[in-house]
């Protein structure tokens, strides 16, 4: 089961989901004390916050921000973050909480959902594939290119 | 020489530019009397709408979105647009465009900028790797991942 995060306790537990994330991969994590507020905040401006959980807890979390298009009258979806935890993969958390994404941007008219991934990370591919992303920027061309994603600190 | 979009012929200029971008590549636009109205009201709300002149004028442009980051106080750039018209290429307008993002970007106190781009597209992979961008997840791995961009209309 899916639900939009809109409670404190909500956002206390989308904290927890995210720290575990970060701590996972290696990365670092300002702490669930921090990303609790932060989340809180995001989700009163540009975020929604989605849950997916089984009757005892919650087990995975998407974040979607929206823009305003320069192309249309309409929104672009961002699917910032999307974590299920370890124990609980392959039994379709992943894949409600796709069906919530994109339940979600289209009830805000967004135009278009974008997202970052891991070249690695193939479970995460056949996901996004099965929910209709493509990662080529023309799949009809004789030899379709990817879309490549690129950052760097300040 | 690179400006801040900040009049109304500003925005119209920047229009025609959008439109030419989308028309080389054969992607649909909207036409510049829409995109002028729309980057306006951008400019005033997430976004900085850099141009690129000589001294008759404006060949390139830039667009910037800023959002707040989940992951702390800061905020996080996006990359949405880059195009220098055809016959100006090569003349470094794209460098010095890449030079005006990351001030903006960092005098807004972001702590990342990311952007999507295509795998055939050397020239604007070696602009963004000049300018400290980069595709790999971890380019210290023994085997590095590049980051993919996924998208979906709806």
């Amino acid at each position: 089961m899916v639900r939009i995060g809109s409670a404190p306790a909500d956002f206390r537990s989308a904290a927890e989901l995210l720290d575990r994330f970060n701590r996972e991969f290696d990365c670092p994590s300002p702490g669930p004390g921090f990303l609790a507020t932060r989340v809180a905040e995001l989700a009163r401006e540009d975020a929604v916050v989605l849950l997916a959980a089984d009757r005892e807890s919650d087990l995975g979390i998407a974040v979607v921000r929206f823009r305003r298009a320069i192309w249309s009258q309409g929104l672009e979806a961002y699917l910032a973050e999307l974590y299920v935890v370890p124990e609980s993969r392959r039994r379709g958390l992943g894949g409600e909480l796709m069906e919530a994404v994109l339940a979600a941007a289209r009830e805000r008219g967004c135009d278009t959902v974008d997202l970052g991934t891991d070249e690695g990370d193939h479970d995460a591919h056949r996901l996004y594939e099965r929910f209709g992303f493509s990662n080529l920027v023309d799949a009809d061309a004789a030899e379709p290119e990817r879309m490549l994603f690129y950052e760097r600190e300040l």
